[in-house]
């Protein structure tokens, strides 16, 4: 059976899980909506997605430029088995009702609170908890960041505490009115609201987070400090990585000393959109001294969640009951490489 | 017959080269050539380019990373049927000899000196000029971007004269190192050597430039004023500019406002690379009043030039006659759409 | 006679037209307007300047964090023999009842229409045309950069037309919250507003103009192409420009190369806030052939306007008729050098 | 008596320690010495400060453009009581024979390794350890702004450990050709160095750091994680460091809310360059839970360790013995406000 998936909100993560979803043999995207008749409408009906509207002015508008509609949101919703909710931050939480009324499981993003859903999600690390639900969350690109590699550390050696410090880009790639051009912003309220967050994730995890926002548009950069509950060295925790998924080690020695050459090193690969969607982890900026731990990991904000949302419609439509299945599935499909095993 | 292409030079425009080449069926990659082992080599194996070091030394450290080396340098020049060389600027002319002494073709990058070759090009403008030459220079990313969109106004409808303010990127993407951060930075000696190189293609077109470098990793962007010969409509011009192959005309009121909304349109069209191989022009950004055009046009640093060089090939071979045959070939074979016929 | 000087607006420009008003022996701050309790405000009345606020609400926020009121906005208008708005963009024109309501005479600055007052102002310009009026706008920082250096060539040498590039900065150096990070912005309305905006000072002066955003705070940067309607030499040009006010000299031998060093060189010059009031010409970037001439210039968006909003005043409220003494007065108390005689 | 010193480098640092040896009134600028005659030659004669240059060649490029020479740098260590090296990171160690030659004593930049003098410094941490010494260390910016606000919690409080994350600016304002523009760079080597350097000031701290590298000008950002040894409040902390000189308290509530405002703060101060001495520490960013404080502080590299120079020569030549005095003579001279009492 072929999952319908209807996707709301065709920006950063929207347009990127369609693509996600179309990319699975499980599953067919059979509408995206958007308001505004932008660049990437255009691009997004060449692909094949029908595309939905909010408002009949926006189809009006739509129509002005010679963009088909297929309809309005809640035709797109009615058609669905599962709607992926894409929508800005805050904006998920309105659309609430929408979903309820017409009886649609859905999956919200990471800017919504964790109470907007039954369950927050990273498939690795809680998979089980979204079976069956209505109404799931996929944490954010920085919670996913810290999820996907604090966790195997949390199950296999056990962790005393975190605390992590996120040097956050300032806006996406595409971006041209946000800033700032030239300062860093730190986050006044700490211990920031990370920590907590990946609490919805691994319920028990003692972690605080500092976090500042920096003129650069590529990628967050996390400097973390983990105290561990067994003497390991950084080896083993290399090595623990690399059979982790999701996650990619890279080299300074090989030329990967920044934000910019990951993102090259993306374009290399051949990634739809030139995207990362695993975390990144260096190699020679990992080190253990007794049961400490400190490591950087970049993590690309446009697209480490979008695998995520995938394992989710398996996990709450319960097509797939082994997360660690689903995971390679996704991951084939998005031309991710498997961990080693 | 299948061109036996060798590449010099693996960096920005080396590696784009490559794939350009990889892809068109009248042509294969004999080898790439790299001094220093980086992630790049990693991704260039995978594709399956034999990689040819400089000296033994870099062979050395090759095989420290487990790279596979298929020789040296020479090696691979003798290997070509032509040599394509994309080393960094100045150092094209430091290896003519070793070309010279092989007795290959080579084609040079436009941040060689215009007399280290018999020619240079641009496809649309001069493709008969480089017709069984021995060494070739494809023009400069600003050069071709400036040959593309004034070409044809100079050809169809005379040009009085060009001035142009070339706002140019600071670093490509992935530099990390070079700035600036936070300043603008004129090209002191005016006018600029731009108007020159555009001499060396369209030999009498009355043009002066101006530069100045800004902090952004993207695209050069062109202020463009022209005195045309005849009376025109900005439409006439964008129509002309549709019928033109390697231009791409873009609209602000579709959200395409910036650099980083035409980068990000390269993403969504599914690019190797997210690259722009067209220069963009802003119709809404294109003013004619009286016999005065002007215009906005974005040139991507990165790949403009790449199919350049594809046709270069062709027309110093003498494997194709046609310049505009050689262009839609090159085109089809990259996915760069074809203009309106 | 002192004549008493109140500002309404109290940012970017309104806090420098204040201390430049306190500098000179013949005015003095009444009181300044701001809505907002900010840092800015803290040290605004350290320097003794009696503060105002536009609502009541805006006042209890000042005492809540115990920032000393003087009274509302009317009271302080009531207390001025002239007011300058130093408000947002389009916030002066709103302003204008309630100083056509006291009577009192009003400077706004460029960013409101021309429409607003009575006549445009640029001290070297047009002194003459402030004379006596009840309403005077002093043009934009870029504006006022091309009259200065632009006028003194229209009336020496004769100016056949005039085509200028503006690459602007995005924002000003304390904006944290705009951008853009890392693209390059066309202004797609073409040719740009800029040359209209220099007509409503120097009246027939044929000038098209471009422009672009770019992700810098420091300073505007112009690349200029004159024809001029007589042979001159660039040393001719540079020796009058010598001998013009408030344009200053630069080299790029000694290593001014850049906005940035621009800026540097403001700092060691010990000026307040390290400002630049002078537009800013390089002597190695200025180049004649013909009757053709570049240059490059820089702007202080800043800071430029400043000394003109004070000979603005002595205009309007007829204290000094030559406009050559009124220059040289406000400049000896800002720290502005005199130019060559 | 006044004492007489000679400043080696006329950067960044020299310029500065230039201006606050100027300021005190119990010492004079005898000379500074530089290499190249850049436009801050201009601005350094006019301050009346002797130019001393390093060769006869560069002695004769000053000449060139009309720059004043008094003489070569051996004459002007000669004539000085104690030299200030402010030359280039690693210069000053290779200048270490000619001070020895000479016979004075010398205050390096924390540029250079700790072995390159008999002691590191910091004014409020350790002023007796350079009692006489005749090479000491100022350290850098970054360990300066550590031991500013952690000497006192380690002296009042007890330190348990200490955990940062230096956020860092790229380059300084100036510079216009060091990057990066678009990217966030580790330091690989974790822990960076910061931590043992603070411990050549603060000896048996326990702190451990790492650090990133991003697209910005202004100022370094710490995010700082301590334990502390007892119980306190927020409140006790921030009223700790009221009480410390050359730290300010600013807050996120009065719009100072980034790097960009700090310095804007400093510009609206009135102070020369525009430069924030102190370390700038967000009281609405500071918070305690239970024995863990967290806190972000905002370091000026620019001029941080400016006062801390002179207070070091004070120490070594043994002209003041109360560290405490010589902090509030420098800080006056400076315009430094005196803590709480």
């Amino acid at each position: 059976m072929t999952v319908k998936v209807a996707i709301n909100g065709y920006g950063t993560i929207g347009k990127r899980v369609a693509d996600a979803v179309a990319a699975q043999d499980d599953m067919r995207v059979v509408g995206v909506a958007k308001r505004r008749p932008t660049y990437e409408v255009r691009t997004a009906l060449a692909k094949g997605y029908p595309f939905y509207t909010v408002t009949e002015e926006n189809r009006a508008d739509f129509k002005k430029r010679g963009l088909e509609v297929a309809g309005l949101l809640p035709e797109m919703i009615e058609a669905a088995d599962i709607v992926v909710d894409c929508t800005p931050e805050d904006v998920g939480a309105e659309n609430k009702p929408l979903y309820a009324k017409a009886g649609r499981p859905v999956i919200y993003q990471g800017g919504e609170e964790a109470e907007v859903a039954e369950a927050s999600f990273n498939a690795a690390a809680n998979y089980s908890e979204a079976w069956g639900k209505r109404a799931v969350r996929v944490v954010s690109c920085n919670t996913t960041g810290l999820c996907r590699t604090l966790f195997p550390l949390y199950r296999e050696l056990g962790i005393e505490d975190v605390f992590a410090v996120m040097v956050r880009r300032a806006v996406d790639p595409q971006d041209a009115k946000k800033g700032p051009v030239n300062a860093i912003t730190p986050a006044l309220k700490v211990p920031t609201h990370h920590g907590p967050d990946v609490r919805t994730v691994i319920h028990d995890l003692p972690i605080q987070t500092m976090a500042v926002v920096v003129p650069s548009t590529l990628m967050h950069l996390h400097a973390v400090a983990v105290r561990l509950k067994k003497d390991v060295t950084a080896k083993d925790v290399l090595a623990l990585w690399e059979r982790t998924p999701r996650v990619r080690l890279v080299d300074g020695g090989e030329e990967v000393k920044s934000t910019s050459h990951v993102m090259e090193l993306a374009r290399e690969l051949g990634r739809p959109r030139s995207d990362m969607y695993e975390i990144v982890v260096w190699r020679d900026g990992t080190s253990v001294s007794g049961r400490r731990l400190y490591y950087y990991q970049a993590v690309h904000q446009e697209s480490d969640v979008v695998p995520e949302n995938v394992d989710a419609i398996r996990s709450m439509l319960k097509s797939e009951d082994d997360g660690r299945k689903s995971i390679a599935r996704t991951d084939k499909a998005m031309g991710i490489p498997a961990p080693r095993a």
